[in-house]
């Protein structure tokens, strides 16, 4: 028990270091202004570096193995040194210079994002972007893997799981999905315009809100903010933030922006409190994250019983605008499947086709076999292949993701993998407590 | 040359830990959700206690002495040696767990002063007061003093600054300025209506901000936002922040600390960027810090012609609000000598006197002299003594300052060294640029 004990104080300390680097970055997306970028570099650097060091320093490892030799541990303690044995090897394989390298490379790939996106000027994003490429193929290498870096990286984030079974599942879906949505364009479209009319954005704000509160969303516990691209982050079960944004003439794009990052940040106001310093703090996979974003935001958010239920609170939300509209009319305008350009706008349909592209060219990036100048008209081939739309230019096309900004590849199965395992939960869900889904 | 950069990389670790550490803090008092508190308190134990742990390891203090026997140094790095030593020695001193108890507390106590103000209850803010002063009390004692804790903790903010000269300087200012407040209080009292009328909190709020404009402040490299109590803090000079507070019928309250407040920041947006992860990146002192707090706040804000200059703008915030005024009567508004119960809403004569209680005080309580019960009667006695004004609440008594709720003694002496340093300041900007004040 002692070593055990032991092994907690220290990773406490590692931590407590991540989640002030969360802190940071949380702050470098919603708050920062331009003229801290080179300083906060340094200083996320600095923190990742630190974490690092003390994740792998001979103490902790000698804490490690003494608290595994323990015979008087309990199933949850059993399943903290699984965990922790598993992230520690790993990372001690990493050098300390190329975690600090990453970190610093990150805020240099978000900043250049940023204006590279706003200028659909995929040349100036194309350095950093090289250089994130090859530290993720260092890193890759680092913590080693059979002759396919994109396991190791995938690992990071489903742990166990391995690149030809992602390719399996992307196969599967498009031999349900590409036939699927040739049937739906056959149909006579839904109409959205419900949706797509000019909406107050305060208004629009309050709806979210609303919605996410009666979700469950615990706002002693969290708060929302706007970014450019919505994300979710967690400094502890007891700050669980989000983030969305809003446009004025589309609804959905706030609306449900805010239920999938409500659904992130519940699943982490529901981690453990007593472990909010350790390996069994933090989200089980990626995919299972994702799985709650999805959940909230497509099978709850998209369903008929959710807009029956729903459309009086937003027209409470946007006096004057919704006056006329009925729940169904609310449910066609969630539920419209139309081939389009960007990812996070995607209907339930097409999205995973999405994903699929994203995949397909990660892999190639970090292969090599694809080189980093082909990217965009590979961008643009692929979404022409896979959904029948080609981006105007690259700010619609591969400029449109923040992802690959952070150094974040092997991330992007993990929607998908969401997707799937939400469905198996709502399927659950349905057979455990009567019909919860009634989608007619 | 080797070993001094040896040090410069060294105490650019700890200069980012101590940097994150101020993101959190900033974060915790603008935006942070009341659920984050226990976390947010562990965090920031991890890295101030990690900040002292590599300032004060043997690695540094290796690099240190071998810096200061290299023969090839130039005036800059023989500064940024002598500043090194002086910080590095005092932190030796100090326990590593110590430094932790005190971040930890300074979160609770944070906590425990916002609802303790907020219903003005003296005896749930106690307990943890009382900690405070205890673990100020261990520093001030590991730092070391010759019988007097408080030479130890003014150190920390006035480097070599003795506490019996402050008494001093507090003796002399009181010689000037009860007979000042006296023959101001025998003449017909300026009018202040101008600025106590219902005002628009947006307008007030872009007053503020077209003024500090104006002054230089670079919104490139800073923000300003809301805060229970104003303050600035810096991440470096490409980030200095700022907070004020508004009040609707209270013009002067927001205006002024907005003022004050950007006078730090600009300050430390003036700190040379090539020298930010190291001692040579601080303040010199925070006397020196509140010399440019105050010099903007009072000795340019509450100048004839600032007013002159700034009234049609504040009339362009405050469309409708001010059309009647003139200069004079803003600038009078500006300079109303009225003895009150909160210091930071106090006129540039009777401030000292707000700020002399309050050194008393604390020498009582870090001695040991004055039982932390007897600080609520203490504190108004005081207060009825140097300004025939009497708190009827503790909320506009003791508990008015955030400084104590975070472990933060002897900082008060540094507000009024920084009035005599802006006066002179001033005064020398006077002689060398021409009549710079013309104040009537």
């Amino acid at each position: 028990m002692a070593a055990f004990d032991r092994l907690v104080a220290l990773w406490s300390d590692v931590a407590d270091l991540e989640r002030a680097a969360a802190v940071l970055e949380w702050d470098q997306l919603v708050h920062m202004p331009a003229g801290g970028v080179a300083a906060r570099g340094e200083q996320l650097g600095t923190l990742r570096r630190l974490a690092h060091e003390r994740l792998t320093c001979a103490e902790l490892a000698q804490a490690l193995a003494a608290a595994e030799a323990s015979s008087d541990l309990d199933e949850l303690q059993r399943a903290y040194l699984r965990v922790a044995r598993r992230v520690h090897d790993r990372e001690a394989k990493v050098p300390a210079r190329l975690v600090e390298e990453m970190a610093k490379a990150s805020t240099d790939g978000y900043v250049a994002w940023v204006q590279a996106r706003e200028q659909a000027d995929f040349a100036s994003f194309a350095p950093v972007l090289r250089r994130l490429i090859h530290l993720s193929g260092s890193y890759a290498d680092a913590v080693g893997h059979a002759g396919q870096r994109y396991d190791a990286l995938l690992g990071v984030h489903e742990p166990g799981l391995r690149t030809d079974r992602i390719r399996q599942m992307f196969a599967e879906l498009r031999t349900a999905l590409v036939p699927l949505i040739a049937q739906i364009a056959e149909r006579p479209p839904l109409s959205a315009a419900l949706f797509h009319q000019p909406l107050d954005e305060a208004g629009q704000w309050r709806a979210g809100e609303r919605a996410i509160t009666a979700f469950g969303y615990d706002w002693r516990r969290g708060r929302q903010d706007r970014s450019v691209h919505p994300f979710s982050t967690s400094f502890g079960p007891g700050d669980c933030r989000i983030t969305t944004r809003l446009q004025r003439d589309d609804f959905g794009v706030g609306f449900f922006a805010t239920l999938h990052e409500a659904g992130h940040a519940m699943y982490e106001q529901g981690l453990p409190e007593a472990w909010r310093r350790g390996p069994l703090g933090q989200a089980s996979s990626t995919g299972v994250h994702e799985s709650q974003s999805r959940l909230w935001e497509n099978a709850v958010g998209r369903s008929r019983p959710f807009w029956e239920h729903f459309l009086p609170i937003v027209r409470e939300c946007l006096p004057g605008d919704w006056q006329g509209a009925s729940p169904e009319a609310a449910y066609r305008a969630a539920n419209v499947v139309r081939p389009g350009l960007i990812r996070v706008e995607a209907d339930e349909v097409t999205y995973n086709l999405h994903v699929a592209l994203r995949f397909e060219l990660e892999l190639g990036l970090l292969s090599g076999d694809l080189p980093l100048d082909h990217l965009p008209a590979a961008w643009n081939d692929g979404m022409a292949v896979a959904l029948g739309v080609r981006p105007g230019t690259d700010r619609d096309g591969c400029l449109q993701d923040v992802h690959w900004s952070g150094g974040s590849f092997g991330y992007f199965p993990s929607y998908t993998l969401g997707n799937v395992l939400a469905a198996q939960w709502m399927s659950q869900a349905d057979q455990a407590l009567g019909s919860v889904q009634r989608i007619g």
